[in-house]
């Protein structure tokens, strides 16, 4: 198998992309990485230690994570992003994965790599933070606005796949998120959805409220990019709150002082359960090929453990098994 | 003024409610209570220490805490109160509170006191809370799923003035809930409603995020009700999860219990600050006279609390003004 990566997007790109790939590479003999990016650029920080299932695909635009998407992807036919994404969709690549420019990336996968047939929109599914470090799949936490039911079904649908897929999940528990959990709960969007979903070939458990995610209430989180944006937000900022509030306290006194040392390895521990960015890289599903969203700050560890995710994808055929589900619609 | 206070609706009903309402009583000579109620149960209650200027109106129908709200108010037109909503919308009273069934008491808004001409949808207007205790104003937080663009104008406006005229702000600030700062953001409803607050006679500061909400970001936060009742559980999950993990952390091994010791009275502090049930009782907001909610759980100084607030928003002709301002829509 072959995956295509984006070497030049990402705060540490291309020097921790570079070394996540070589790393990569030497983990998984089996699997061909393509380096997508500047090769004057790029060979210089391999220092003569390529493998010899690493290969360099020579471009020398980058899109800039400031840049608008939709423009940029336009206009940057030869960017590492949009060159991996033709990759993929020449079938030269089974998968891509960048850290660069989140909405570029999502523009690549539409325009570049194409939607499967059938799919409407295709959807970001980053994974929420939960108290037992297992994590919540959510589609979608932002990119889709004014979702449709339609949507939600097949959010449903591709996430449900993805977590048995990749995560080895049996029957991943898809909920749905809304304002209680009763059956007739929530607005029209809500509403109309919820018999789409019951009426769908996965593990429906009914309406989530949001103030049981932390607590793993379903694998499969279901929302508008709306109200899902509206909920990682209020989660943040809540959990940044507390956390400054305990750090303040804690420094008050001498006392508090030595209340946080006994305490420091516990906060620390709290701090990386609540942090979003701790959360791997995320898939972009419902497309003719897999893209893995990695995020901006990803080092060798984050590139290497796309690498991995995308490995398992390809080998659960993640593409193909979307594919004919949707298409047996 | 007169006051109406429903004698039997809340968890401690009807005792903490009449002593709260003898007490407030006490406070202010000047205010007529009426007490809405059994009076076979309430006068014993009074022990023989009834205030000149708290009266009794007798009535033996209650709405329980599960009745269905519209049923219930429907055909129970004797309970405590419908019974108050009928003085206020025959002016008999200025204003009434309950703390019983919020949905019955909406209904009795909306049925029994009335909507003020022009207005569309009444809003209840609870407070969130904030680090530095001072609250945001929040309209709404679950009753109307699918707002209009002008039904969010409206809470905008009557919102602005009911912190202005009740809390002594004089340019209050109001934010519009949305996935970011930035003009263009968001989905359909908050992309017309920010059209539409711009040229309202408010102080609007334009989006606000979910994640800054706890520091205060605005003073008055506009949302509709599936949002907002997203985000007010999304704050409520994280905080409880956050708690309970610190409680557990503490309790680990004698090291951690003595930094509990040390921190106990700042994290009670944090508690109290997150709990969403200290932050008073709330506005039903765009009615023909005051209705104010008061929590399931009120005492007897949750219950002098509002009527403080119910006097501040006489004396302050709340409801008038609110009148003025949409009719001159």
């Amino acid at each position: 198998m072959r995956i295509a990566i984006d070497a030049m997007g990402g705060d540490h790109a291309p020097g921790l992309i570079v070394q996540g790939a070589v790393e990569a590479a030497r983990e998984w003999p089996d699997t061909e990485l393509l380096l997508v990016g500047d090769t004057a650029v790029i060979e210089p920080l391999l220092q003569g230690q390529k493998p010899a299932n690493l290969q360099l695909h020579h471009t020398d635009e980058v899109i800039g994570a400031d840049e608008e998407p939709v423009k940029a992807v336009r206009r940057k036919k030869g960017a590492s992003m949009v060159v991996a994404g033709q990759l993929v969709r020449e079938k030269q690549a089974d998968a891509m994965l960048s850290a660069g420019n989140t909405g570029a990336l999502m523009t690549t996968g539409l325009l570049v790599v194409g939607r499967l047939d059938g799919i409407e929109r295709p959807a970001l599914a980053p994974m929420l933070p939960t108290m037992d470090d297992i994590g919540v799949l959510a589609l979608d936490l932002g990119a889709n606005m004014d979702a449709k039911p339609e949507h939600l079904l097949q959010y449903a649908i591709m996430g449900s796949i993805y977590r048995s897929k990749v995560h080895g999940m049996e029957k991943p528990r898809v909920g749905l998120l809304n304002v209680g959990t009763e059956e007739k709960k929530g607005n029209e969007l809500t509403k109309a959805a919820y018999d789409l979903l019951t009426d769908a070939p996965i593990n429906f458990i009914g309406n989530v409220e949001s103030r049981d995610i932390l607590q793993r209430s379903c694998d499969v989180l279901i929302c508008d990019g709306f109200a899902g944006n509206i909920m990682l937000k209020s989660m943040e900022g809540t959990a940044g709150s507390l956390l400054n509030y305990l750090k303040d306290a804690f420094g008050e006194s001498m006392m508090t002082k030595l209340a946080a040392a006994i305490m420091l390895p516990r906060l620390r521990k709290l701090k990386k359960k609540m942090d979003y960015k701790e959360h791997g890289s995320a898939p972009l599903l419902g497309l003719n090929g897999l893209v893995m969203k990695c995020h901006g700050s990803s080092d060798a560890l984050a590139v290497r453990s796309a690498v991995r995710q995308a490995r398992t994808a390809i080998q659960g055929q993640l593409t193909e098994s979307i594919a004919a589900e949707i298409s047996g619609k």
